[in-house]
Formats: C-alpha cells, structure tokens, sequence
C-alpha cells in the first residue's frame, strides 16, 4: 500500500462507479477514493434517457437527483461522501506494474497519472454503431447518454421532426417508440432479425407483441437490413433491402458493447462474450482490479453460461459487492437470471430466464405453455390481460424461463417467476407458492400458478397441445383435422372461425353431442383463451376419443401467429 | 370400492370442493363425483363479497361466473363436468364404518343417505359472533355468505344507513370500510385487541397504518370491548366500555372459525388449531377422507408451526391436491407461509411469513428494519410509496417476514418476498435477487433489494439503529441524547423538530461541521426516510464519534409511532 491509507481509484461515474465509491466510503472512513469520469456528468440514471426525451421526465437534471432532491455532482460526492471526483477525464492506460492510471483531460489533452491500490473499472458500453453508408449524417442519433437524447429532444421541440426511424427493435428502441408517440412523431422501426426482441422473445410470443404494437400505431418491419442513410449533410431517407423511408430523424438502437480497450490494453482477460472476465468478487485476473457494470459478462444462473447483459440494476449490484471487496470485504455476486421488463404505448414486456428457443439451442429437452392471464379476479373491475409463456425442462420439470406481454400487470410475475428461477424452482414449486390473493391484485390462482399447472398436465401427459407454431404446421398441410370450436353461440356470431374444417359445438353442449365427432378423427380443441379447449379435450379423450389435443393459449394467441397463413379466424 | 366406478363424494361447494372435483373429473372420466353444498350458490368468490357491498361488483352472480361468463350453477357443473351437484343439503353425520354420509335437505328436512369410496370435507368456516348482549338484534350482519352481502347492500341502497359500526380490525372489517365509504356511509372500526390487524402487523407498522386510515377518514378505536348492543328491534346503538356510538348498522368482521363439527362427530382428528388436522396429502386419520380449504390447518413453512389461516387461494390449491390424491395421484402440499393481502381506500396492505412479535415468541433472535419505498423510479412520474419491514434471524440472516404498507404497488413486493420465504431465502439472497428494473417499475435497486441490504447493513453492525418504539422508549427517559436532524434546510423549515434535543446540520454540510458536535454525546441521526440519517452516522462514527445511532424509517414513519408521546416533530 502507498502510505498509510488505501487508495482507491475507480473509472467509470454513472452507476457502477459510483456505487463502489459509495459504499466503499461507508465501509471505511479513511480510504482515499477518486472517481474518474470521461464525461460532464456523474451517478445519471441511463435507463430514464427515453423518458426525459418523451417528456415523463422534465429535466434531465432529474436522472441525477437522489430520492430527496440533491443532484449528485461533484460537490454532493466531495461534501457527502469525500469522494474525490475528476469529470472529463479519460483513463488512457493501466500500468499493472507501477499500479499506476494514465489520464487525459478532455478538453486540452493534458496528461496526468494517479497510483492505486485497488482499482476498479466501472468503464461501462458504448452504442453499436452500424457499419453503413450515411451513419455520420447529421440528424443520426443514439440513446446512449444524456448528450444523445437532448439533442433529440431539441429537433422534437423545435418542430423538426414529423417521423423517425428507429434501427433495431430491441428494449431501448421499443422505449423510444412511446417516447416519439408522445410528442406525435411517427416512428417506422426496422429489425434486422426475423422478429422484434430477438433476444427476449420466442416467435410465437414476439408476433403477438408485433401484432398488438401495430394496434397501437407503430410501424415495424422486421428482416430489414439498412443498406445506407442519405441526405444532403441531414439525414432524410433510409434504404434498406425492400424499402425506401423518407424521414426526419434516424435513432440508433442496434444494442451496445462493452468498453474494454483500457482492460485488454493492460493485458486483462476478456471473456467469451467480449465483456470483461472478473471473478465471483468481481475481480479481474490482476486481483487488485476489480471491475463492474456494463464492461463485465455474469453468470446466468439459469444456464450455468457467461452472458453479456448489460443493465442498471446489475451494475448498482455490482457497485454493491466491489464495494465490500475493495474494504476488506470477502462478498460475492452470485450472477442473474437474466430478468428484463419495460413498457412501450399500453404494453409492459417482460422477460426472465432463457427463451424456449435458447434452452433448445443449449440442448435442454423442453416442455412449454401459452396461458392468456388476467391480473385481477375477473369479477373485479379494471383487470388487464397478459400473456404468459413458461418454458420448463422436460426431464426434472425446473422452470428454464418465462416471457409476458400484455396492457396487464406483468413486472409483478415477471419478479415472482425471477426469484423462483434464482432457487431453480420446479414448476411444481411455483405451482405451490403461497402468493398474495385479493381481488383488485390477482386471481384466487394467480396467472403463475395456473400457468405452472397448464404445464404440469402437460408433462403428466393428460391431454396434449398444440402450441401456435405447431398448430399452423399442421394446418398448413391441409390434413383431415377437425377444428372443434368450443365456444357458445355468441362468441361464435361475433368472431366465427372461416375454415372449412370448423365444427362449433359449445362445451355446455359437447357431453351430449360428442356423437356427432367421429371417434378416430384428429381433433384440435380451441376455445378463446386455452381454458374450455383443455376441458373439452379431456371429455372426449375421457370418453374414447384416441386423437385429440387442444390448441395452447386459445384464439387469443392464435391470431397473431397465422399473419398470413390461412386461419381459423 | 362399491362396485366398478369410484363414487368420490365432496361436502362443501364453495371453493375447494368444486376444484377437487373438478380436478377429480379432469383426471378420471369414469368417477362418480357428487358435490353436497348446504346453501343455494355453488362455487363463488366469497372474497368478493366486500367489493358487491362496495359496488365495485355489480351483481352477484358475477362472483359464480367463470372468466367467459357462464354461471357456475348446477347445470354447469353436470354439463360440463359431469358433476352431480345437490344443493339446500347438509351432511349431518359421517358413518366411517359403513362410509355413508347422511344428509338432510335445509327446506323440508328430509333425510337420506349417499355412499362413497373417498370423502371430501371442505365444509368451509362460520363467523366468530361475539358473545355479547343484542347480537341478534335487526341491522346486525356479518360478511360471510352472499346473502350477509345481498342484505347489507339493500339496506344501503334503500338509503338506511348513514353510519356503520364494524366490530373487528381485521381483514374484512377494512376492506368492509372501503365498501362502506364508498357508499358516502360514515363507518367506526372498533378493534379488541391494541391495534389494527394484529395477526398481520407490529405494533409501530400498525400505528403507521392507522394514522393513514384516520387521514382517510376512517374513525378507528382500538382496546374497544363491545359490551352490549342496544336498540328497539333494529341496532341503534353500540355500547363499549368507554363509548356509546349511535349507529344504524353493525358488520361484525371478527374472525372466522373452522367448521369441525361433523368431522369431530366422526371421530376425526382436530388439531391444536382447532381445524382439521391433515397430513401432507391432505387426508385426515381416516386414509378415505381428504379435508382442505377454510375447515383444515396448515403447516406454516417459516416457522414450521401449524396455522389456521383460512384463504380462498388456500383452497383451490387444497381443491387441486385433492383432486389428484382422489384419483390415484400422490400430490403434496406443502404448505403456506402466511402471505396475505388486502387494500382498503388508498392503502394497500400485504404481509407474508411471520411478524417480529410472533417470531419473538417462537423464541427467534430477530434483526429488523423499515425502509421507506417509492415503487417506480424516483424520477419517473406518479411513483408511491410503501413502508417495508423486514424481520430476520440474526444467527443465520434467513428472512422470516415482511410487512408492508402504502400506496404503492405493496403487492409485487409481498409476492416475492413469499417467494424467497418459500425457498428460506436469506437477506443476502434477497439482495441478490435479479428483478425486473424499468423506471415506470421500480428502482434500480428496488425496495426490497435495499431493505434486505439495510438490515444486513445492522446485522454486520455497521451503524446500530433505533426502531422507532426504541426511539421513542430512549426519548422518553429524557436523556441527553442529540437528535441530529441532518434535512436541508427547505425541509427544515416546512416541518421543523420541535424538540430541545434537536440539532440541524445538513448532511451536505455534515463533515465541514462535525466539531460542532461533542464527541461523546449519544447522538440519534434523524432524515426524512432514513438514507441520509444511516450516512450522517456513519460519516461520524467513521470521524471518531463513539455512541451513534439513526432512526430507522427516518421522520416518515416516526409520528404515526410517537402519538401521545413527546415527539422530535
């Protein structure tokens, strides 16, 4: 150690930084600390960017208040917490031997250096900038920091844009959707992949999602590669490979990556994913450096697998540990489940665990379910819908993940079903959770439970289901399959099924009708939400019937899975 | 067996007993399942009734309908479910030899007698009336069976009842208090025991909810013995020891007890709670008869004791295990742990596992903590708060409760706690926890991350806190203890301390000022909510001052706590 005090030195002022400082300071009163920021401001809150830029946030000042009021600048870090901070500063170089930062101001260039005894990067992401044609133009932004989305803010409110294209249909650009919406910019976002939220998203799900962001008058097209950007010195025009869009504003949302060059530079180890490989403490493989946020790859506890997956409330946590370890601590960060939820116009998305189509990829034999939920008991008034999708392992029936969508209360379940994944629950488990019931919160059996349930019959055999993708294969061959509508009559009149191979017989009916079936048919259950489909297959299959299944989720879900393909809608 | 099929035969159809026999249908076709319900109604929410008497609920029969809007009537349950429903019929006796249950019909009183291979109790739970003098009188109801709802609704429809004395400050009593006010109907809550909800909440989180009450208009009197009724034919008037409240309704809210009566008769085991005693399976000592819902006990998996804890959703999850266990399955319940939660006017309430008074007496060495909560993101607009208590085992950091309150979403967080209960999750794996983070959602760290790591924070002996009943204990002895109010001074100013042990420093000027302070004093940080009053701490134990402390919850909660007692604000 250099003297008689530790000295600290931290890279990185926005979350992760900060909160090592922090909690380092409380920990010990007498470590020296410095915090080194490359931009103008410290400890914001990125994730509130889209929103200060939809106006729910008026001032951008309010993404680094603390709860009470106080800005967190760099005479809140000195008076507070005697945290010594250098704003427009970039760390250039580590020297690992003389345990020595390189630094450069901003402005001027100046170089300077600080020694330390334990350092920490907190060196965070930077946006994925694509590789195309026109990206330098001006008019050509990204969400990444506070700089970005008042510059967007500034062309909205100068009445400069009327429409914006959006590139990349991940989290941040869906975000930015809302926030044009709400200043009546039109928004065209165009996804690469086959589907919007590739990462959070199994298919069927994310067609849902694309259908129901239709509805709210968003333009997406996915399967979109931008060829160039053009305009004369401002962007005006998108090209991509099927289209030509003209406009005002282009938002780049095509994901971040880690910032590594400092760490790599220094001869520290970069992990699989391209992220900064640190230890359970946090640790890089120099043990006097720690780092945190969004320059470092956890583990998925779900998988056992590094990922990169960067958020705010993982680099507070990280903060959290570093700061233990970095006084004496001997604290560890167990890794994620990989738990994400946001909203965008009347839809709240949510995500945790690993997509089916992951778990496949990572050779899991997996067992799903589809389940149409309400947050409130359906008697109550003002209940909302969303749509819950479980994927489980087939073999010892531990929850792999879950994905929602819907106006309804989804961060709820998202939360339960995050922490249930942390204890590597069954679905038996979540199926016996002692959940909170009342009537204006959930269902006597929440959405969850039931939803757990669904998939227990399932892997018990007791009657089988199609899921959406699965049905539309078989009907597309055209087979003899009969489509048994299970719906009464007024349902029907309102919403009939238009294929020939609908019969409509209302559960309250079928005991005593089930004659007019023939018994060796293959027969597909379908009702409006999965739950009269399920009982009706169980009658006939209970009475003989040797080929039936129902259809998962119901003709809630149906719909937006058959764009395009004949349906029974 | 009698014969071929399995004659399953379910007394009870409210809750369980319709799920188990809906789950025995679904899992054998062959079954003969006769349903036995002593009242009129089949299968309806009776945690709906307050919400009919309120309005929120329009009609009755909205709370037997299923989510597509078909009543659950007897037709339902033989067309569908091919399930014989015999209703207006009591099960009067149990004979286990011959394994008959004699029935008489309610109207007409004829008897008969079915026979069954398995029996299911699920004879649900009676209102506790208390013993007291006009109990009968005209005007005086419970809220048990939609009936009690159908009559104190028409009495408020025909313009009847200006004011309404609840007996009981449970559960029922205040959802009953929103019922009433919505209405316009002036209510009084009279309470036995010293607070509000003593099952649910510690005395100072009960204080804490009853001066939001008051503040909601709600009259609330706890300690109240009821003596007598009084009135000429109708209640006019309630009589306790130390008030006389003219009223023209009474709504007696005090608890439910299990209806053990026929399954006593039969010489089945009651256990210690006074409900039935089942094992995990569900089967009372007679391996043929099965017993769930509100007429069973329940192994209460924190404490590992066994409860009475009577919930609809209990007892569809009792319905379904039993459904399984009638047909050949080998299901299992494991238990509750004690998540319950309501709203009432403003106020949403939730608690789960058990409460720092009840793990006192099961002999628990228990660390506390109350944090105060914003349930979105500080900075995103129309966030609420809840108070959050936690309540853990100092040997081993394992959580045993929380209790919550507030306008915020109370709910999400109840559920995962109960989640992280279910798993005996420990403070540190609650701070670990991978939830959902969006600003309309939640902080970064949300409130349950940062109270789990506030009390770790106590448990590490960071910085010794004062709960506030010990505050108020320590201020009452008049010593000369410093109360260092650390708020700025815009706060200060709007809601002084007035108290001559009441110093300002402003946490910004904190350190810069510290030598104000003697050294040796016993100095109380005291914040708004507790975040600046733990740093004000530990930036001057950390700067040699020996006997700090700082109140836990901060000002927030303090004066709901300190009524009648001299207080700092």
């Amino acid at each position: 150690m250099s003297g008689s005090k530790c000295r600290i030195v931290i890279v990185g002022g926005v979350a992760c930084g900060p909160k090592a400082a922090a909690r380092s300071r409380r920990r010990d009163p007498n470590a020296e600390i410095i915090l080194i920021e490359r931009g103008k401001l410290l400890s914001y809150a990125g994730c509130g960017l889209p929103y200060f830029v939809g106006g729910a946030v008026p001032e951008l000042d309010g993404l680094r208040q603390t709860t009470y009021g106080q800005i967190r600048d760099e005479d809140y870090f000195r008076d507070v917490k005697n945290i010594d901070v250098r704003l427009c500063t970039e760390a250039v170089e580590i020297d690992r031997c003389e345990k020595k930062v390189h630094l450069r101001q901003i402005e001027g260039g100046a170089m300077s250096s600080v020694s330390y005894d334990r350092l920490v990067l907190a060196t965070g992401s930077r946006p994925v900038i694509p590789p195309i044609a026109g990206i330098d133009l001006e008019g050509v932004f990204n969400v990444h920091a506070p700089a970005d989305a008042e510059q967007i803010r500034r062309r909205i409110d100068a009445d400069e844009v009327n429409h914006a294209v959006i590139i990349g249909a991940g989290l941040i650009g869906l975000e930015m959707c809302e926030s044009l919406f709400n200043h009546a910019v039109d928004a065209t976002v165009l996804e690469m992949k086959e589907h919007a939220l590739p990462a959070f998203l199994d298919f069927e799900m994310a067609a849902y999602f694309q259908k129901e962001l239709v509805r709210d008058g968003i333009e997406l097209a996915t399967g979109q590669r931008v060829l160039r950007l053009e305009g004369d010195g401002r962007v005006s025009k998108v090209i991509t490979q099927d289209k030509e869009i003209e406009t005002d504003m282009v938002i780049l949302a095509a994901g971040v990556r880690p910032n590594v060059d400092l760490a790599r530079a220094a001869g520290l180890a970069i992990g699989e994913t391209g992220a900064i490989a640190v230890n359970e403490y946090l640790q890089t493989n120099d043990p006097d450096i720690y780092a945190g946020g969004d320059c470092v790859e956890c583990v998925d506890q779900v998988s056992g697998v590094k990922v990169y997956a960067p958020l705010g409330s993982t680099a507070n946590r990280h903060g959290r540990v570093i700061g233990d370890n970095l006084t004496g601590g001997r604290e560890t960060f167990a890794g994620i489940v990989g738990t994400t939820v946001f909203k965008t116009l009347n839809l709240n998305i949510g995500k945790t665990g690993i997509t089916e189509k992951r778990a496949r990829e990572l050779g899991y034999d997996v067992v799903t379910s589809i389940t149409p939920c309400l947050d409130h008991a359906h008697f109550y008034p003002g209940g909302k819908e969303f749509l819950l999708k479980l994927t489980a392992d087939r073999g010892d029936g531990r929850l792999l993940g879950a994905q929602l969508i819907g106006p309804g209360d989804v961060t709820k379940r998202v939360d339960i079903l995050a922490t249930a994944l942390r204890f590597r629950a069954t679905l038996r488990d979540v199926a016996g959770l002692d959940l909170g019931y009342s009537p204006p919160f959930s269902q006597a059996m929440d959405g969850v439970i039931h939803a757990a349930n669904s998939t227990r019959n399932r892997l018990d055999g007791m009657l089988s289901a199609l899921t959406p993708p699965e049905a539309r294969e078989r009907l597309a061959r055209g087979n003899g399959m009969i489509l048994l509508d299970v719906r009464e009559a007024k349902e029907v009149e309102k919403n009939p099924m238009r294929d020939q191979r609908a019969v409509n017989i209302p559960l309250s009916e079928l005991r005593r009708r089930m004659h007019e079936l023939p018994q060796d048919a293959e027969i597909l259950c379908i009702c409006q939400v999965g739950i009269r489909g399920y009982e009706a297959g169980v009658i006939l299959q209970g009475n003989g019937f040797g080929n039936v299944k129902y259809l998962d989720g119901g003709m809630r879900v149906w719909p937006f899975v058959m764009a395009g393909v004949e349906s029974p809608e």
